[in-house]
C-alpha cells in the first residue's frame, strides 16, 4: 500500500490538524509505526536519532487521534487529519511550525501563545 | 537558518494551498532548491532520484507562488503556503493526496475531478 523503500524504510507523516487544518508537525513512520498508528488510530512515529519507535503523548498525553489518513501519487508521504490533545510541539506550542521566515532570513514567532508549560510536562 | 544535515542535506517541503489549507504535496529540497524558491518566490525542488535542481511548473506551466513560509521547532522542515496554478500532481488531480486510506487498507479516490489533461500537458 505505501512505498518504503524510497527513503530507507521512511514515510514522511505530515499531521493536520482535522478542524483548522492548520500543520502541526511533519515527523517519520517506518512500517510498524504506521502499522501501530492504523491499529490504535493514535500517532506513532520512528526517531531516527533514538532508532526507535514513539507514539506521541506517550510521556506528555498530548496524543493524536487519526480522523483521516491520505496518501501521496508516489505512496511514500501521508497526509493525517486528526485531533491533538494539548500541543504538538514539545516546545509548548500547539504546532511545531509556530515561526515564519521573514524576508530578511529572519525568523519570527507567529504563535500568539504556548497551550502547556514544557517544564512542567516533560518532568521527570 | 536551517537544518540541512540531520537528512543527508534535505529538508521536507509541505505546501499548502494559502487559502484552503489544503496540503498538495510534499517533496524535497537541498540548500540550492531552497534558496532559489526564497530568491524568486516560487517552488523549486532536489529530485532525489534525477539528483537535479528542478522548478514546480517548468514543463507544465503549473508554478507554484509562495505566499509564507514557516518552519518547524528543529529546522528540518518547512511549510510552504502557496498559490497554485493549475494542478500540483503530475497525474492530473490539484492535490498529490487525492486518495485516502480506507479502514480495510484500500486506496480510495477522493478528488472529484482532473484539474488537467496529463497527456496533453507533458506531452513533447
Amino acid at each position: 500500500m505505501l512505498d518504503f523503500d524510497k527513503a530507507g524504510g521512511l514515510i514522511a507523516a505530515v499531521v493536520q490538524d482535522a478542524e483548522s487544518g492548520e500543520v502541526l508537525m511533519v515527523a517519520w513512520q517506518n512500517r510498524e509505526a504506521f502499522e501501530r498508528t492504523r491499529e490504535t488510530g493514535r500517532m506513532h512515529y520512528y526517531s531516527r536519532s533514538r532508532d526507535k519507535l514513539w507514539m506521541k503523548g506517550e510521556t506528555s498525553g498530548h496524543v493524536q487521534e487519526v480522523r483521516e489518513i491520505l496518501v501521496d501519487c508516489d505512496r511514500d508521504a501521508v497526509v493525517y487529519k486528526i485531533r491533538q490533545v494539548g500541543g504538538a510541539c514539545h516546545t509548548g506550542y500547539r504546532s511545531c511550525f509556530h515561526r515564519r521566515i521573514e524576508p530578511n532570513g529572519e525568523l519570527k514567532l507567529i504563535a500568539t501563545e504556548k497551550v502547556f508549560d514544557p517544564a512542567q510536562v516533560y518532568a521527570q
